[in-house]
């Protein structure tokens, strides 16, 4: 085993979390939820295991956790059905899989790990990934697996109010005649996991249920190598979360490894300034990254993020408000 | 009118092409159906339009074109319909449209227009870009329209083979048990166009059938801002046509324009460069550019790519083998 130092960092999400309506009780679940995924990741690190596998296995334990957008605790897209983005990529070979709108497959990051290990393409989207999910003989869900109460208040919530939601708040995306009132809160539904491994090797994985109320078979980032997720040995590995159509147009993840492979610049200078530049246009959310020397990198400009990871002394530090790292 | 240079730059896909297999027609064909195309762009700029509308426009007329794989062109996927991928992006806002897997709509590129203009989204897939599609009221056509007999020749025999094309020839994607022998002649599909305007402002617009026998939802590069189509006017505008995994994971249309802002390379060695990388990973294809200058650029690794651009002169250069600018 070589003597790389391993690193590994998860988020859920980024947005305004607001203090008022988080108790003790709810924060105590996320923070639980957080410290199961880092627990399975950082065994497979210190194991030996790839920071591939290391990276998907955080973000299974993210889609399994029902508080969290992804998997498990999916938002509901417009016809009440829950549709799922993955992605993941590879940094020593660079391979990437990535899955869109798949349905009632229980972790659809695993669906993405297989497209990258079983085919010559990267992203499969819509009918067609769900007949390859049942040719790969992926664990399937029934609706009702993914029919939690709290989500499907949103949803039905957000059909009457003729809205498409990031996350379970009342952000809103005007799409087509559904224009609606802004509103100040805002949060936006992913999970995702980066890790080094003792080899130095770095990955990427990233898991969303996507917009409540979605149509039209919109994608967002996180299923876009070079957009919401990327990884590459001569650089980091990163990814994000946030409103889609802003990391899309700015290459956010990939932007990150060019400004450290063309630039020179630090993971953290880099990240800091990609994040600032979605700042600028609007572009709410954030990104957690690693390189390939195990540093981490926790950014956002949103007022929260949960996020957490482990410290250079092996301590599980967990964080959902500001305090930036 | 400003007194900026204008360009327009086309493609109408790049691979191996076979001398032995053109004949004096059908080159000729190919000549006008590219040079039509720089008519229709270059009037557009001309007459002070923007370049999204010359690149828009552009690509219309190769989409019509039926011996290219876009549009009227298109292959058939697996279950011998068409499904078509298109995408564009303006280098003034940065914004991005782009429908993947659209079926039975004549210019998928007016649609991808569409998706930009009138939704708060960039990337729509599948059933719900086809609802949206309607909703739009775009022209649509019956199936007999996409089906030319050259196009369903090339289906039927990938279908019994076994394998999926890319465009009209015998290069085989490896997709789960469907494993062929490999074939020295390669050609990737795809039609492209990329423009300066008398204000500076660059656009990109590339539109694709995808490749043969398809399944599986497969998406590659064309439809995705970054991978296959890019547009900043900081930087530049590209449209990629090439073996499309490849170009997503080497995030090839952004990493020009990366090279442009972060090392400060010409738009010539930067396209030089990003082409040469993909060659290095085995990733066939090649790339038009043009920077906010008008300087323009064509670079590709294959034996050949169908293209045309305007001299500095107003003369139309229209090329398919080898002899890059």
């Amino acid at each position: 085993m070589n003597q790389n130092k391993i690193a590994l960092a998860i988020h859920g999400g980024a947005g305004t979390i607001m203090r008022s309506e988080m108790t003790a009780e709810l924060e105590q679940e996320y923070r639980n939820g957080l410290q199961n995924a880092l627990s399975i990741g950082w065994q497979i690190l210190q194991t030996g295991g790839s920071a591939l596998d290391a990276a998907q296995e955080a973000v299974v334990i993210l889609e399994n956790f029902p508080l969290f957008n992804a998997g498990h605790g999916s938002v509901f897209a417009h016809d009440g059905k829950n549709e799922m983005d993955a992605c993941l990529m590879d940094g020593e070979s660079q391979k990437a899989g990535a899955v869109a709108f798949v349905r009632n497959v229980k972790n659809p990051i695993k669906l993405a790990r297989l497209v990258m290990d079983e085919t010559e393409h990267i992203l499969l989207a819509g009918a067609g990934a769900n007949d390859f999910a049942r040719e790969m003989n992926v664990e399937l869900e029934t609706d009702d697996y993914f029919f939690t109460d709290f989500r499907y208040e949103q949803f039905l919530k957000a059909r009457k109010e003729g809205v498409v939601e990031l996350d379970h708040s009342p952000d809103e995306i005007k799409i087509i005649e559904e224009e609606q009132q802004q509103s100040a809160e805002k949060k936006f539904g992913t999970v995702g996991a980066v890790a080094c491994d003792s080899y130095g090797n770095v990955a990427a994985a990233t898991s969303t249920g996507g917009m409540t109320n979605k149509k039209f078979g919109r994608i967002g980032d996180t299923p876009i190598p070079g957009a919401g997720t990327y990884a590459d040995n001569q650089t980091c590995a990163v990814s994000c979360t946030g409103h889609g159509e802003f990391f899309i147009r700015n290459v956010v993840a990939y932007d990150v490894a060019a400004l450290m492979k063309y630039k020179n610049l630090s993971l953290q200078d880099a990240a800091r300034e990609v994040v600032e530049k979605l700042r600028a246009i609007g572009g709410e959310g954030g990104l957690i990254a690693v390189d390939t020397k195990g540093n981490l990198t926790l950014p956002f400009n949103s007022e929260g993020m949960y996020r957490g990871f482990v410290a250079a002394d092996g301590e599980f530090i967990i964080k959902i408000y500001g305090d930036q790292k």
